[in-house]
């Protein structure tokens, strides 16, 4: 969404290239060289089928023997070809002047002392061409937007374009995560899975998502890496809101290394750099989406005080006590906010914060705006069970957030398909929708720490501020 | 589902009665007396209209003006009267031999000393004529499989049949648990909102729930209770699995009492006591049906030890991470398990505990199969993204979890429409179905701490077995 950085020109080729090879090409159903090309040839621009034994056309698109022989722009190469192939391609490519590529094989630094050899040799071809490489050992990358689909994954086709980049270590688990946006009436800038990262990690992921315009919050899946420094610089030079997922707080044994070749190292310590460096951290799928969908659909919050108001209070009370786990405040509300709110609604059940009508109404919407509209309010929750008679109060809050600066959260619960429509309505006011109490608290939360790790105010004492979820060891500082 | 207790017949009055009355029942539209009438016609027995200024019929049905006058069998009444008028109606309902009330009003113990009073002078009637109270300050209740619906709620009649008891100290909340199931595909045998709890608290819901051939699990939802003792020992003496979920973990301050009359105590107290009592707790809503589906849908596990089958690594990371932090054990395979996997799947990705297949593939089912016959693994845990070409192994998997008499649950992702058939099938054939890793591990971890807690040979140690989520500290032992 910002533009801090330049983007990077390299991934650039990657993530929206002028054109695409499909490097082993295959005209036999099943294959990956059949699946690649099927994805690839709904993209809009030129794909070319590249396989020296292809004959004819594949999809419309005649078959060349080899990237060198491409008569057209092409940015990016998906190799499709055993991992031993891979070095020749990328020479290849090299001299074809592309300048990113997937590799999907296996069989590499995840895969014992031979593997090794080979990444470090392909590699060492990318590194001589200037080449960003995605993998090896990944499931790809999916850019719903420009319908680019570098990935196989069953159905990807249908995950629907939104304003979340998801970059993933494991390819499985970003497939998760935009499936999981999907179901949630999300969607993603891009779907990333970073496989070994042989050249492309998380940082220049981050970078350039941070330059992507499509792309208003970034979340990360990290199992493991070896340059965590890099990955906490491109943290915080982003201007575009991370969340962090990392996995491995128990012991995962030596299946992590078996699968993407990094050790998942200490969880702690993770969890305390990211913070330090801008990055709130969650502890599950669906709350990292949760945290973006808040991120990057809100006015930045000023601060961690939430202003909550609840249509019903054993929701309010959940959401109350959740919040304050998660790294919120609830301020008391100004007695002027509290004047207004006897004004609206005489006799209301708890006019403190959180604010309880005891069941919704049409004033509810004006209950919201003043707690909204209160100084001490930096965040604002709301809960409401949904009633068909009455709907949730659209017209007050279409516009609430962009006019307090303030984000505005949510949550409901109810039978879906009456509240569907209902639901989609607020979200296209800017409210992000959460489905359950503790869903939305947990936004609020990240919220409410994003402000935290991002106030000037407490830049200097840094993680001294960050009392929710780290246990104050710095990150190591040697450069 | 188990018949170690007899039912309670008061309670059968409250949640399976011969005919209902509506007290205060009013032809205005709007009102709580119309619109429990109009809930309450949907019950397959007698209801009557009560009210002694109602003319002609309701709904079809005569008014009455009084349940003394009532010409037919009434175990229940529901009291849409303010709270004042209350000890006359329940005097009136003795009277006429009513053995169960609702009590929706609010302006009882939760609202001061004079609300305290009133709600005294209630329970020295009903006590009087043995009529047990739901409520006061309650939304009530509802039993799907009886249409029988006493809750306003907007949208009851939509809540399913199921085989999970809802009994929550929030009316809010029940219904939130009750939505919540119905979105997840699951239903409810009984959504109960206790309110006040005047004389029908949690022992009282589960022992009758306990006794409730459509019962297979009983979830409370707890802000606070002044007769912890009673409620643990009905969680011990149910045969029917019970989890809890207690709310309260940070200072909620005077929001709680305000609401239902409790103070919300000490949270880990209350949660060591409940696995001390045999009941694992959980944090969430979700979680807290996640656990019931787990649990309910399953056979009994022996112990705490997971066998994970993943198609993917990512996935499979997280949710061996998540199964050891959530109470349960990855045991290492036998050498025959190990050893089938090879013969099944030569060079299989990962043939350890998880065993990663890499993708799904027709043998996906076998695999599943030999790790369910693992005599080391109490609990079987699966995961695969959906591919549309494969689909899941329901017909391996159909009956699995009976033949081997372990619990075998199921985690997927994909798009939404193309797997809601399968995952219909999979539900159906005995697989409890859990939409993303971490919601599947917990759901492993609730089953993995229930084993402990019902292992005999730990019984005597009780406490000390539950490393996962209690502190130790015993319940107050005094009598």
């Amino acid at each position: 969404m910002e533009f801090g950085l330049c983007p990077s020109v390299t991934l650039q080729q990657l993530f929206d290239p002028s054109g695409v090879a499909v490097v082993g090409a295959s005209d036999t159903e099943g294959k990956i060289g059949y699946e690649a090309m099927a994805n690839a040839v709904a993209f809009d621009g030129p794909v070319y089928p590249v396989n020296p034994s292809g004959e004819g056309e594949l999809f419309g698109r005649e078959f060349v023997a080899s990237v060198t022989e491409i008569d057209g722009d092409v940015d990016l190469a998906l190799c499709c070809v055993p991992g031993p192939a891979v070095p020749d391609v990328l020479e290849e490519c090299g001299e074809a002047g592309i300048g990113a590529a997937v590799i999907y094989a296996s069989g590499f630094a995840e895969a014992g002392e031979k593997g090794e050899e080979l990444q470090e040799a392909t590699v060492a071809v990318a590194d001589e061409h200037d080449i960003s490489l995605l993998g090896p050992n990944t499931s790809g990358f999916i850019v719903p937007a420009l319908d680019l689909r570098c990935s196989f994954a069953s159905g990807a086709e249908e995950i629907p374009a939104g304003n979340i980049a998801v970059v993933a270590q494991s390819g499985g688990v970003g497939l998760v995560l935009a499936f999981q946006a999907r179901r949630q009436g999300r969607g993603v800038s891009a779907e990333v899975g970073l496989g070994n990262r042989a050249n492309v990690g998380f940082a220049e992921a981050i970078e350039y998502f941070d330059g992507d315009e499509k792309t208003d919050a970034i979340v990360l899946h990290i199992e493991g890496t070896d340059d965590g420094r890099r990955v906490l610089e491109a943290c915080r030079a982003s201007d575009t809101p991370v969340i962090a997922y990392k996995v491995g707080q128990s012991d995962v044994g030596d299946f992590a290394e078996s699968h993407t070749g990094a050790l998942t190292g200490d969880h702690e310590l993770y969890t305390a750099g990211f913070a330090q460096y801008g990055a709130p951290t969650v502890d599950a799928t669906d709350d990292l989406l949760d945290a973006a969908a808040a991120l990057g659909n809100s006015p930045e919050p000023d601060g961690p005080n939430v202003g909550v108001v609840t249509a019903q209070a054993g929701p309010g009370i959940i959401i109350t006590d959740r919040i304050q786990r998660a790294g919120g405040r609830l301020p008391e509300l100004t007695a002027d906010t509290q004047e207004t709110i006897d004004e609206i609604l005489p006799g209301i059940t708890y006019a403190d914060n959180p604010v309880d009508t005891g069941r919704p109404m049409p004033a509810f919407g004006d209950i919201v705006t003043a707690v909204a509209e209160d100084e001490r309010v930096d965040i604002v929750l709301v809960y409401e069970l949904f009633e068909a008679s009455i709907g949730y109060p659209i017209e007050t809050l279409d516009g609430l957030a962009e006019r307090v600066g303030k984000p505005v959260l949510f949550a409901s619960e109810g039978i879906e398909e009456d509240l569907a429509e209902e639901r989609a309505k607020l979200e296209a006011a800017g409210i992000p929708y959460f489905p359950t109490p503790e869903r939305a608290a947990d936004a609020a939360g990240a919220l409410a720490r994003y402000a935290k790790l991002h106030d000037d105010a407490v830049a200097d004492g840094g993680i001294a501020a960050l009392d929710a979820d780290a246990d104050g060891r710095e990150v190591s500082r040697d450069e």
